[in-house]
């Protein structure tokens, strides 16, 4: 294994003394880049995208080139897995994921197949491998995947949902059922972290962005639970590699969450990084959280909320800089710059 | 002033012993009702059924004949403020409101004018009186408007949003333009509310539905500081009417929500009201809080979280028993009953 040059992000989350805060942030990999939409239109979609090694790879070092960032997101998408057990995932321009096999009834969720995990997905651990060998150590990698309960949301509505009426029907009134669904994708998640990190992944990420639609017992059982189970499923395998658990829409339940076992908490831009900080931020590392919509502002706009968030989780290590949610197709990347660059002339003092 | 029969609703917001707990809902006169939908149909669009009187009536009424509900609440629309304001209000069918002078510019926001609400809106003055003569003292009647952000983001994107990119820049990059109209629409709310209380609404609710977009910095200043002053006005002319605040995703605010003057906080599905009321229960009454969608569960089921939401609340007065949002039209109105039928039965144990 190559060492890190820079382990900035590794040491934030472990809360080691660093010399300032790293950032890296949600979909740096993505369309506000027109190095990116250059290279998406030649792959005709993203499908083809992502499960090319050398497309994925290209995709993910972009904003590295461009932007000094701390670490390096793999380009993929969290629908990898459904799609792997069996769903069919396309896209339709416009109108985002859709499955043609969607778990539409009692039947399909029994039948719901739990694929092995390293040949159907070999595409990812292959493009793992290869941002890796590119990379040479510059900084980490971070893998990732979705939510039991995010993903079993589009494995049940068949796309993306306004109320996700489907499947809260399957949570509220069949919940044993619920639970054998779940129980096959925390088995197929916790194989595919894994395997991420066998490839290279420095360090994983779970993406629970539709955790925040539920009341809060139901996000306890139907959510929260699940993760747990990869969490602890994935150290098992990999007990040194860290895991952050980002639950958008999550702020009440941090405690919870913060005792999921996990090494750091994402924040959404809506909870106050001090008080997250006060509650919980003794036992895990935070990352986040300013609103990506900020990003339209003007670059000194930027720099004072960069300033006020650095400020917010104070002196001491254990914060990595992020947005609250995904950057947004829409942003100047010049205004992405403007705020990397706050970070690392802001930050330095909370680490003197 | 006819007296009430029914005045469960008020004593519950002021905390005073009660024989069980109230319940009304949000959009409870709405298109889950197949007679709202022939009314509808008749009328031939929205506009007309909230701005003719008698139609209004005859739509708030809908619910309460139905069901044995313990509040009305006023059939009109959030938007009324800005059209009165004269940014044009129109229906698009599948696409929601619109507006055809958004507040696109500098120009537009200091020509914003300030109407005489008496005059402009007194199709919803004349509507609350027409509910009050009909209801004959029932039920009290509930007045309601739009939060000041909430209406501002309407106004600035000419619409519905996704990101609310417009109107973030504005607040971000303009704040003082940005408190300039909101202030204007402040002083708007509090004749507008002043005036339904005038008519007959025995008590207001400020629906702040898009609250929870904001940062807490941006939430303070932005939509819960002209909420108070919306609060403070009224109260100046109306010191006995109580008032209920609700935003939407505000869970992590209540401390400071429960701060603001008001006599109520309204809770979305996602906050736990036992948590809630040991926060903020002892100075405020709370309303709400079961997820909608759970009304697509099995009367059973349904039965359950009624249970479960009244013994978080607790014992005594103190609670009005409400979804966490607005019923959505797909709800069987049979599975409505089931909610209703459930408090009454559930809550007598916990006022004895």
């Amino acid at each position: 294994m190559t060492e890190l040059k820079n382990d900035r992000l590794l040491r934030a989350i472990r809360r080691q003394p660093l010399d300032r805060t790293p950032i890296w942030f949600m979909r740096q990999a993505g369309r506000y880049l027109p190095e990116y939409r250059a290279i998406r239109a030649k792959a005709g979609d993203f499908i083809t995208l992502m499960s090319t090694p050398e497309l994925a790879t290209e995709v993910t070092l972009q904003p590295l080139e461009r932007y000094p960032l701390d670490a390096a997101i793999l380009f993929s998408d969290i629908l990898t897995i459904p799609d792997a057990m069996g769903l069919g995932l396309y896209f339709v321009e416009g109108e985002g994921p859709k499955f043609s096999r969607p778990l539409i009834n009692e039947q399909a969720c029994r039948n719901l197949a739990t694929p092995n995990i390293s040949d159907s997905l070999d595409y990812v651990f292959n493009a793992v491998a290869s941002v890796k060998r590119e990379l040479s150590g510059r900084v980490p990698l971070i893998g990732f995947c979705g939510s039991p309960w995010t993903l079993l949301t589009y494995m049940v509505e068949g796309g993306a949902s306004k109320d996700y009426r489907a499947t809260k029907q399957l949570i509220y009134d069949r919940p044993e059922l619920a639970h054998e669904v779940l129980s096959k994708v925390c088995n197929a998640l916790i194989d595919y972290l894994s395997n991420q990190i066998q490839a290279g992944a420095d360090t994983v990420m779970i993406f629970d962005s539709w955790g925040g639609v539920l009341s809060n017992p139901a996000y306890q059982a139907f959510s929260l639970q699940p993760m747990q189970q990869v969490i602890a499923g994935v150290k098992a395998n990999h007990p040194d590699t860290p895991i952050t658990l980002f639950t958008k829409g999550g702020g009440q339940w941090l405690t919870d969450i913060a005792a999921s076992g996990c090494d750091m908490v994402g924040l959404d831009w809506q909870t106050d990084i001090h008080l997250a900080r006060q509650q919980i931020g003794d036992r895990v590392a935070l990352q986040g959280n300013m609103d990506p919509t900020l990003l339209y502002a003007q670059p000194e706009v930027i720099r004072a909320e960069v300033g006020r968030i650095l400020q917010g989780f104070g002196h001491g290590s254990g914060h990595v800089f992020n947005l609250g949610h995904g950057i947004t197709p829409q942003v100047n990347p010049e205004h992405v710059g403007s705020m990397i660059e706050a970070v690392q002339q802001l930050s330095p003092q909370y680490h003197a």
